[in-house]
């Protein structure tokens, strides 16, 4: 990619100090290393800020936000792209806290210590609980923060895959802009300064190791090879590199699993592609969970990126069946975790081995609660059917096992125990599967990397080889790695990013 | 640790080029930057060598020997220990090759694609298998190899975990000294310069980007806080990183996996600490299945390290049965691939959750053919019993669930096929278990790391921000990742680590 190739030639700056020339005019004498070595040059600084955010998703606009009303004088946030929000403006827009005004309204019992339980368990024991927990303390106060700001959220809880109990929010819009544009409005309204076509090209250290500023391009344009000009930016009490994952960097990703090549769908926006983590491995950040890269069970089969069909299947899994079409019948518990539900998909395939994806069967009446059912039929990725011989005719599926199997489901609901796949039924209380039927057909998409940069509980990242925090240098969000292990549970990204967002501007604006 | 200490100086340095002064006039100066920069300094070379290799393990050593037998005229090795041979020497000195003179000795049919298979399958979908195979194909060249030099290996075969066949040698020595010695032996004759008690510190770039040499530390004392002395050596042809794997650094294994703390303990050597893998990353490797940390199912609960218990389990295995002592039962393939069996292991704990290590029993018989028994019998980490009573009185197991589990056992190598755990009964053939017993106690230990740096097929470090090889620049060995995927089989290190050394050096004489 274009870009990568900009970054490529940023890259090489940086090894001047490890003996390359070819830009040593440019990175090495606009460092303050030479004013000491040589004594003959400065740093020229363009700008100066006492917080330098990289990346406009969820935790660069809560730490930015969080600044402010800390007392930060400037704040400013460069996006690589023309739009603000990053991936976070394309997700799901589901927001995962324990002891929420709706879990009293509808009495769900809960805690932090429930959710973060809930986390480690998709983590497979490799999740860092300790920021689990931390993140799950503060949920709560990161989504007033969003309703502050003038998020708007549907008036009832979901259970998502993996929770044990209903705790997630979801914006009426269904979409994580839905929360970015009210944060971008608030850092507006705070007088955060917003840059955009702007990219991180490396951090710029002090003397004594410590981060006091970065080297970005204004006025790149992603993937156009227009690499913009080098700016360097002070920043007096440090920086935050909150630049999302690299869902869409296939030499990345496919060397961590090799099935997951070019062909293969992302519900990430095609700049996703993992640099800022890159420059953080340079300057000796550890890797961490690398090869742990999740894809979404609730993607479409017949639609790119997160489209409508995601939030649909999230919210109607509760109360639907997911059906291999070969054989009619349930393969999964449709709201078991992410890593479960797509391994569980994956094999759903034909006699020569390609995907048959599988159907999720929905009642309209049910369906028809949430406010993409529409689009996903009017854009031809679901279908409605009258009768559920139409729709086994319509997927190919036996008709005699298909009944059969929709007469057993509903004798689960029924009793409120699934006895297939132990799904737990609380949201699918007294919803009997009944024509006429919304069908989807579910294919996992590469979606989120647990894997990252390694940071503390405070957002720092550690130095792979003192194993102590490298000074002023922050991480926040999918670009830090190792919180959720295995596998991450659906709604607890958007309160990872914010809570390790305002984590790390406390820290800053403490130092 | 003391080495790391240094280790960060040295990290630090590098980050001069970046903006840090401290040491500028080491290492920025040291460099060719300034001399195009500045036009005032030059690179001082100290030394100047055709192949440059660091390790002296069995990558480096057979890259040593094939690119002198490729007519190079000056190859160096710096080891950082006092000692040559590194992990490699105290490994378990089993090696798995195809189509040897044993296996058409013993009627066993094989092929590469048949090992590499095999492999693949430990690697669970995520392994190179492009590599695999390439090793595959000359393991028995590399085998030869170590034949040539005067290694000594016992005239039959094993069937260690995850093989389908019988395929593995092992040295006389049952050790991997039995291979290094004679591999250090031949570099000698070969003229290669081996020089201990060297630090690797940085890779040193020309101006286009390619490594052109490494900067040294002679006079380096582990762990004692004795950093050495800088020395720029510059390669002509190239650098070799064989630094081995981090199952030492606490650090890092446990960032990546919580319960692998310093609690747990390492058949490898203290100086398993990764720096030479941290460095690579710093100059843009791709960090490739970090969290892939394999335990060895064979180690011992009651010694230290690789120890005696290692390679006796590793023989006796296939005609022993593993039980948990709280019932007398088996609870394993006793040669499933070594995640499977550690896995299962790790489940093995007493009522409070505490390991209660299972016990492997094996006929005395058949132990007595293992060279290192009389070792395990005399050091008390194994033990001789005249009736089943008395074992299980030593290690209170239920005696008659035990009498039942072994009667059991023996109706499987009678009937050649295993009814519990489809154990492959091969090498297990007429070996009925009966008293006098040897019995030791298992318990996984923290053994080989599959991630690391991405390679490809040529040994060669691949840049992260271009996807291409980094000119110059070759890794070998365990601090190679990727190859393995998430499980790698028993025997299949030293095969991987001399095919891709050779490998590297070939490309090195074509350079």
């Amino acid at each position: 990619m274009k870009e990568e190739k900009g970054h490529q030639a940023d890259r090489r700056k940086f090894l001047v100090g490890m003996g390359i020339a070819g830009a040593a005019a440019t990175a090495t004498l606009a460092s303050p290393a030479l004013a000491v070595a040589g004594n003959r040059c400065e740093t020229k600084w363009d700008q100066e800020h006492e917080v330098v955010i990289i990346g406009s998703g969820f935790a660069g606009l809560a730490a930015a936000i969080q600044a402010k009303r800390l007392g930060a004088k400037s704040v400013v946030i460069f996006e690589k792209m023309a739009v603000f929000g990053g991936n976070s403006a394309v997700n799901g827009g589901l927001f995962a806290a324990p002891n929420t005004a709706l879990q009293k309204k509808e009495g769900v019992k809960d805690s932090p210590e429930r959710m973060a339980a809930d986390q480690a368990k998709a983590g497979r024991g490799i999740a860092n609980e300790e920021q689990l927990l931390h993140v799950a303390k503060r949920a709560n106060e990161a989504l007033q923060m969003t309703i502050d700001a003038g998020a708007e959220y549907f008036p009832y809880l979901q259970q998502l895959g993996g929770h044990s109990v209903p705790r997630t929010y979801q914006t009426t819009v269904a979409v994580g802009s839905g929360i970015t544009q009210p944060l971008l409005n608030e850092c507006k309204k705070l007088g955060v300064r917003l840059v955009n076509r702007t990219k991180f090209e490396s951090l710029i250290f002090d003397d004594k190791g410590k981060v006091v500023g970065a080297k970005i391009r204004e006025g790149y344009y992603f993937g156009r090879g227009k690499e913009g000009s080098p700016v360097n930016v002070r920043a007096a009490r440090g920086v935050l590199i909150a630049t999302g994952g690299f869902a869409r960097n296939v030499g990345l990703r496919s060397a961590q699993d090799p099935t997951l090549t070019a062909e293969v769908g992302s519900t990430n926006p095609p700049n996703a592609t993992g640099e800022g983590l890159l420059e953080l491995f340079n300057v000796g950040a550890v890797p961490v969970h690398m090869a742990h890269i999740q894809t979404g069970p609730w993607a479409s089969a017949d639609e790119d990126g997160f489209g409508y069909v995601s939030n649909y299947s999230i919210y109607n899994f509760a109360h639907s069946i997911s059906v291999f079409p070969k054989t009619g019948r349930r393969f999964m518990n449709e709201i078991a975790d992410r890593k479960t539900r797509a391994d569980a998909q994956l094999q759903c395939r034909d006699d020569n081995g390609n995907p048959l994806p599988p159907v999720t069967i929905t009642s309209y009446e049910h369906a028809k609660q949430h406010p993409t059912m529409k689009k996903v039929l009017k854009y031809g990725v679901g279908w409605k059917f009258d009768t559920v011989e139409d729709l086994a005719k319509h997927h190919n599926i036996p008709v005699k096992a298909l009944k059969q199997q929709i007469e057993e489901y509903n004798g689960y609901v029924k009793k409120g125990v699934d006895e297939q796949f132990g799904k737990p039924m609380a949201k699918a209380k007294d919803k009997y599967l009944k024509a006429p039927f919304v069908t989807v057909r579910n294919w996992p998409k590469v979606h989120y990397c647990q894997g990252g940069a390694l940071t503390d509980v405070e957002a720092r990242v550690i130095d792979s080889s003192t194993w102590k925090p490298i000074p002023g240098l922050y991480a926040a969000g999918e670009v830090a790695g190792g919180m959720h292990g295995v596998s991450r549970l659906g709604s607890c990204s958007i309160p990872d990013c914010m809570v390790m967002g305002m984590t790390a501007a406390e820290n800053m604006m403490k130092s």
